[in-house]
C-alpha cells in the first residue's frame, strides 16, 4: 500500500425531498450566489422553483447562469467569472450533473484568480475556490465531492482537467427522485462513467491493496446489479439511491487511497467526445475493452481476479489468461447490454482522425500508470474499439 | 435506503513515517496543547520522543497529561479540563489508541462546557470541541475519525457514550509500522473491534441497502485476510496497513449511511467489561455469537447473505436457517482461532452478575434496533454466552 492523504468534507445531504435544504446550507457561505445551471430540464421538472423558494426563505439572492452544455466549454466559465466579479459574488450553487459542477467549480477558482482561468488546466496548482454547494441531478461524474474539473477549450478543442483538495464542494444535495426523469441514454452512460472511476483506479501496479481492492469491486458489483433494473423501472427508488450514493464514493478519492491511479482510458477518450461531443461516458464504453485487451498481459492474475470477483467468472486456474479475457468480454458485453455503442463503428465513427487524436492525447507525454502507453500505443487502442 | 447526512472532514495522513508530520498540522490550530497519551509504551517505542521533535519544530507547546487506561476514566478526564482551562489551551493531541482518544475527547467537549462533562454521556447533545489531532498507535475503536467517545464512570462503573459530528478529530496520523509492536492479544482483540463495528451496522431492518451492504462485507473480508497474517507476522507492513485503514473505514460512518444500525451488541458488552475490566474488543468476541443465536431467526435470509458472502459459505437454498447457522459458526470459531476467549467460561466469567449487568444494560430501556432487547433478552444473551 502507498501513503496516501485522503480528506473529503464535503457533507452529503442524502434522500428524498432534500433540495429543500440547499438555501439553509448555502446560507452559511454567502447570502448572495451564483445560481449555475444546464439547459431547461430543472425548469421543466419544478427543480427550479423548489430551489429558488429554498434559497429565498434562506434569505440567498441568486444571480443566475444557465446554459452549461454536456463537455462544459471555456467561454461560459470566463462569462461566469466576470459575471461573480461584477456583483461580488462569494459562493455558488450547482444545479446540474457533472458538466455545470465542474463549469461551477472553474468559476469558483477563476474568481480569486488574477491569471487565466486555463492556467490551472495547464497545470497551475490550484489554492483557492470560492464554496461551491452542488444540487446533484445526474449520477455520473462524481464531481459532486471530487476535487477535480474537466472542461473544454474550444479554441483547438482541448478537453483537460484541474485538481485539488481544496475543489470538493462544501455540501452535495443528492436526491435520488430527482434522477427519475433521466432519459435510458444518460443512466446507462452515467452508469458506465461511475464504473470507469472505480476501474481507472482498480487497475494499479500498487501491490497488497487488498481493502481498497475489495471496496472497489463492491462498488461495481452494485452497479451491476442497479443499473438494469433502473433502466427498466426508471422510478425504482432504491436502484436510483444505490447508484447515485455508488456514484459518489466511486470518485470521492476513497477508492484510490494507497494505490496509484490509471487514468489513461479517460485520457483516449477525452480526445474522441472533444472532438466529436459525444457523452464522456459514452465514449468511455467504447474505449475500455480495448484498453483491457491492449494491457491485460501486463497483469494477468489481477485481470483474473477482475473476472473472478466482479463478472462472477470461475477461474481457470490452469489458464488465468483464459479468465482474464472472460472478465474484459464481459465488461464489454455489460455496457452493451445497457443499450449504448460499444465500438467506434457503432458509434458511427470512423478512423479518419485517429492520428490526430492520439498525438493530443499524448502531447503532454505518456498516458497511464498500470502501463505507459505512448502515440502509437493509443492510435492501436482506437484501431481495437474500431 | 434510508436518508441521511454523511459528513466526515478529518484529514487523514497515511503511511510510513507521518507521525513526523504531526506538528505541522497541529500548528494550523494552536501553538499550545494538551498532549495526551496512556501508559509508557510510546516512550519505550521512540514515539514519545519523535512527537515532542515534530512538535517543538512547529513551535508547538504541549503540556501533559499520560496514564490513560484501557476503559478511560472519568477522574482523568475532569483533571484534562482543569489542565486544559488553567493553562489555557485551544487543541488537544492525542497519541495512543481508543482510550485515549476517547478521552481526549471527553476532554475536548467538557472545556467550552459551564456544566459537568458527565451531562454529554447522560445524553446531552455536544455541540462544541477543542481540536482534536491524533496519533494512532492501535487500529481498533475508529475513534481517530469518528464522533463517539466511551468514558467509565467509576462512581457506579456505568460506561456510556456521547456522539456527534463535531467530536470528530480534525487529522489522524496513521502510521502502520507503529502497530509492529503490538501484543498479539491486543492485535486479536482489535480486530474484533473493528469487525464489530461494521457488524452492528450490518445487521439491519433498512432494505435495499446493496451498496453498504457489499462495503461492509468488503470490509469484514479484508479483516478475515489480514488478522491472521498480522499476528503471524508482527512486522508485516501490507497487512498492519489494511488492518488500519479498515478500522477507520469500519467506523467513520460510511458503513452506516442508509440504514440504521443495531449497537445491542456494544451495550450488552460495556456491562462486561466496565465490570471485569476486560477489553472491549475480547468481550465483544465473546457476545457475538451469542446474540447472533438469540435473533437470526428474526432474518434469516440476510444471515444468510452474509454467511455466503463474507464467510463463502454455499447457501444451502433447501435450509437457509443451516446457512446461516453457518455463519454464525464461523464468525466464532474465526474469533477463536485468533487465540482469544469466546465464551464467559472460557474468560473466568460466571453468572454471578448476570442480573445486574442485564439491568444496566437496559436501564436506559431495551436495546438494539435489528431486534429489540429487554432485561430478560440480554440476560439470556448472556446465558448463551457461558
Amino acid at each position: 500500500m502507498l501513503d496516501f492523504v485522503f480528506h473529503n468534507a464535503t457533507k452529503i445531504i442524502f434522500g428524498k425531498g432534500t433540495e429543500d435544504r440547499t438555501g439553509r446550507e448555502l446560507s452559511k457561505y454567502s447570502k448572495k450566489v451564483l445560481l449555475h445551471y444546464g439547459g431547461g430540464s430543472i425548469k421543466r421538472t419544478g427543480l427550479y422553483d423548489r430551489i429558488i423558494k429554498s434559497l429565498s426563505e434562506a434569505g440567498v439572492e441568486a444571480i443566475e447562469l444557465g446554459g452549461v452544455k454536456p463537455n462544459p466549454r471555456l467561454s461560459l466559465v470566463r462569462e461566469g467569472i466576470d459575471l461573480c466579479r461584477k456583483h461580488k459574488i462569494e459562493a455558488i450553487l450547482a444545479v446540474g450533473g457533472g458538466s455545470v459542477i465542474d463549469s461551477a467549480k472553474a468559476i469558483g477558482i477563476g474568481v480569486p484568480y488574477e491569471g487565466d482561468v486555463w492556467d490551472f488546466y495547464k497545470g497551475r496548482q490550484v489554492e483557492k475556490m470560492l464554496p461551491l454547494g452542488v444540487v446533484l441531478t445526474i449520477p455520473a461524474a462524481g464531481s459532486e465531492s471530487s476535487g477535480g474539473s474537466v472542461i473544454t477549450n474550444e479554441d483547438g478543442l482541448y478537453k483537460r482537467a484541474a485538481n485539488s483538495v481544496c475543489m470538493r464542494p462544501v455540501f452535495a444535495v443528492m436526491n435520488p427522485e430527482l434522477t427519475f426523469t433521466l432519459p435510458a441514454y444518460q443512466t446507462a452512460v452515467g452508469a458506465v462513467d461511475i464504473m470507469s472511476h472505480v476501474l481507472e483506479r482498480y487497475f494499479t501496479n500498487a501491490k497488497e491493496v487488498d481493502f481498497t481492492d475489495r471496496l472497489c469491486e463492491a462498488t461495481l458489483r452494485t452497479m451491476i446489479v442497479n443499473t438494469p433494473i433502473a433502466l427498466k423501472e426508471p422510478e425504482n427508488y432504491d436502484a436510483r439511491a444505490e447508484i447515485m450514493w455508488a456514484s459518489t464514493i466511486a470518485h470521492n478519492d476513497l477508492l484510490g487511497t494507497g494505490r496509484l491511479a490509471d487514468w489513461a482510458t479517460h485520457g483516449i477518450e477525452h480526445e474522441l467526445s472533444a472532438i466529436y461531443d459525444i457523452a464522456h461516458g459514452g465514449g468511455l464504453a467504447i474505449i475500455w475493452s480495448a484498453w483491457m485487451k491492449y494491457v491485460y498481459k501486463h497483469d494477468v492474475k489481477r485481470f483474473a481476479q477482475f473476472a473472478s470477483r466482479v463478472w462472477n467468472v470461475e477461474p481457470d486456474f490452469r489458464n488465468l489468461e483464459r479468465t482474464a479475457l472472460e472478465g474484459i468480454e464481459k465488461t464489454k458485453s455489460f455496457f452493451s447490454s445497457l443499450g449504448i455503442p460499444v465500438t467506434l463503428t457503432e458509434a458511427g465513427i470512423s478512423s479518419d482522425r485517429f492520428e490526430e487524436m492520439a498525438s493530443k492525447a499524448t502531447e503532454r507525454g505518456p498516458l497511464g500508470n498500470f502501463v505507459k502507453l505512448n502515440r502509437e500505443d493509443v492510435r492501436e487502442i482506437y484501431k481495437l474499439a474500431l
